[in-house]
């Protein structure tokens, strides 16, 4: 397939129905995080594998996954078979019936988390996942505040976005959810005047510490933690961290909630990336790549420690459609087709060989880049005013001509990128080909030209 | 088709694949609202239309629709082929691009809905509906305070269960959700002391303003209200209540935000329950029937007095799966198959002339029948030990072995129905035939006889 969009990729017929759609659109559809007057969206007429079309029906390669969810990229037949398949035995049962789908999923979901993650409480997405890994957290131990970091985002409802440490939150923010919080591990920006990961690393667990007796510990229901910090700049934890992180919740009985929501199945070159530091924790939420978004699904795989308070006891939540056959078909049908394929051996390779090679090259190449880093298929380019002072080019949590310059240079190339202030996120599809990731990244790198620009 | 369940309509495949499910179920899947321990499934292999099988491939005629949720019954092919052929177009999309299957949903939403509800923010179900909701009213109104009502249900994430007026609520409910309190009309336990359906709403808005001048109107922005109260107790409200209450949030300026996430999508004749009422709320909230749970989707259609809020300044909310387009084709699709197969009309009909009588007359047949209510597919029968004192069959908040044998009996009956405390709601698909909705009424009259020993 050439890389390269042409017209004739889509139906004039598909062309009218996105006009159609984008005029319902404007006046029927309230959008997420926008102001709806002025909000202009793409049109997608047409979405395969890599590649996303729009509604001029120009080919872009989809270097965002969407919102990072698609990981086995779009319209994987083994799923949209198994999609259908499952809408003709059986698309939903309540919660409380057994289901063959949900078990199976269950199954799988306890196969391939961490330690002791047995058992799986199904939700419709990430959101809600965190909340009642909070309330199972804060039951567990009869505690009510949760640890979260600065730099980080668990969701849009209440709690979650509570807990969120972005400014996305701070409209939600009335400092009554029972949330304290604490600088993350980032080396690029260090909160702790650190000059190396290594320095960072002590640092940061030494500040943890602090927080957690400043706080006092016997009131500490919680810790949650991105594994890699997704939205807020796919910041890879220095080596130690995440073991220094584990082993500090221990000491001190903090249940540790590992959110694997936009880090995990794949994502990062393992099934989930507390896997690159062989930690176990007490619960993980998921959500995004367990069906890869075909269907909407998340969940809280649970600790056997955390599993038995609820043994006699009964949990105190639930939801219509948790275990949701057709999502939990969609999951089972996912897992399959990125064992058999190698999805995740791929995304890692990918990460290896093209993403972390190529964009080092693209940093040596532009002034406007200052640091680029990830693992497997989820990177982050940071573009930056000025190397030394390391200035974002937008500021944090806004944005600024110069990054929307970037942004339309980028997709005006022919890639469909993830932008977050002053940062461009590279998470295509785990299964994109090496072929298409490199084109991805010339695209890239020309449009970065006009971020030089405004960096000195 | 008989209403007799035979072992010969499921295959010896079918029921061990529900057996080989059973047993990673037990392994695997933590449910909701119940110790994991004790929890002993109903194993489902097949449904269809008003019926699902058991483990034991026994037919049940379904007086739940799950959840309340299969409105138009389980497996309606139209809707399946939809799931299906959307299924191969296009299963996802990021939110903040425009598609097709979402413009259309937020049309016909809009179109269905009350008043200028004329603006559509998907959500996945019907919990994140109402956090929404209430998030878009406290930045409509610069307030904070929520007016919700006692025996109600809005959902299962923190804000969510917060405004629940249920004891589900209690385990979660610290006090810190700005959360205010009243007591709804429900005249069959009045808490006004009235004698009359008149006076109850004469009470019960006299009630409600008291408590918002004592709460102060400036500090509420928003008043929930389920337009009929479901879970809590299909308690339909009283001539010139949902009139009243309306008229109350206008002259305080208060946000009014009808729940009709049970009560919706035709459940109780009308496409909404405020209908009944010609009552025109500023937000609404919705899920369940709008896809009848085959995908999961819900969402808040919102007035353009609360769009305008918006127009200009960023909503600070959002979800990865906003108008997923998956499940809205599914939507689309089933609000095609209600209007067209007329499922909305024959609800109502049922309700006057099948369930509505026939609940009559199984109360006059049962001294442990208190009182039966409802509109439509949407019906409560309310069992206790004593018709005078009206003292439930099992406590507020509790089970009973007595309502245990009532349930049992109804089940072995061959009926499932949806309990609820000292309740058994009636709540089949809106579809159901006359025939098959006489004879479940047939098998729950015959199970009281059970619950007649236990009154007095």
């Amino acid at each position: 397939m050439s890389t390269t969009g042409t017209e004739t990729e889509v139906s004039p017929e598909l062309l009218e129905e996105g006009r159609r759609a984008y005029a319902l659109d404007r006046e029927h559809v309230f959008h997420s995080w926008v102001a709806q007057g002025s909000f202009d969206p793409m049109v997608v007429t047409r979405a395969e594998g890599s590649h996303v079309w729009d509604g001029e029906g120009r080919r872009l390669i989809d270097f965002s996954s969407q919102m990072v969810n698609t990981n086995i990229g779009h319209q994987h037949p083994r799923v949209v078979e198994a999609i259908q398949e499952q809408a003709r035995t059986l698309c939903t049962i309540a919660p409380a019936h057994v289901n063959p789908a949900r078990s199976e999923a269950a199954r799988l979901i306890a196969e391939l988390a961490p330690g002791d993650l047995n058992h799986v409480f199904f939700t419709n997405a990430g959101a809600d996942a965190v909340e009642h890994a909070i309330r199972m957290a804060r039951l567990h131990t009869g505690r009510r505040k949760v640890l979260s970091a600065y730099r980080s985002y668990h969701g849009g409802t209440e709690l979650a976005v509570n807990v969120t440490g972005d400014p996305r939150r701070f409209a939600n923010d009335v400092g009554d959810a029972g949330v304290a919080r604490f600088m993350p591990a980032y080396p690029y920006r260090s909160y702790f005047h650190s000059s190396s990961p290594g320095e960072e690393t002590e640092r940061a667990l030494r500040h943890l510490e602090d927080t957690i007796l400043l706080e006092g510990p016997d009131t500490l229901a919680a810790l949650i933690l991105e594994s890699i910090p997704g939205t807020a700049g796919i910041y890879v934890p220095p080596p130690g961290y995440m073991a220094g992180v584990r082993a500090l919740t221990r000491k001190y009985g903090i249940v540790y909630i590992a959110d694997e929501v936009m880090a995990g199945f794949g994502r990062s070159g393992r099934w989930f990336s507390v896997d690159h530091w062989d930690v176990e924790p007490d619960l993980m939420t998921f959500a995004k790549g367990v069906t890869s978004g075909y269907v909407p699904l998340g969940g809280v795989a649970i600790s056997e420690a955390i599993y038995e308070t609820f043994r006699e006891r009964p949990y105190p939540g639930g939801l219509t459609y948790s275990g949701h056959p057709l999502a939990c078909a969609t999951a089972v049908a996912t897992i399959g087709a990125m064992r058999d394929e190698g999805m995740v051996e791929h995304a890692a390779w990918l990460g290896e060989n093209v993403f972390g090679p190529g964009l080092a090259e693209i940093a040596e190449r532009h002034r406007s880049v200052g640091e680029t880093r990830g693992l497997g298929c989820f990177w982050a380019v940071e573009l930056v005013k000025n190397r030394e002072t390391r200035e974002p080019l937008a500021p944090y949590g806004g944005s600024s001509s110069a990054m929307g310059e970037v942004v339309g240079a980028v997709k005006a190339g022919g890639v469909l990128p993830f932008a977050n202030y002053n940062r461009i996120h590279v998470a295509p599809p785990l299964n994109i080909s090496e072929e298409v990731a490199r084109r991805g990244l010339e695209i890239l790198d020309a449009a970065l030209e006009v971020a030089d620009r405004h960096a000195d």
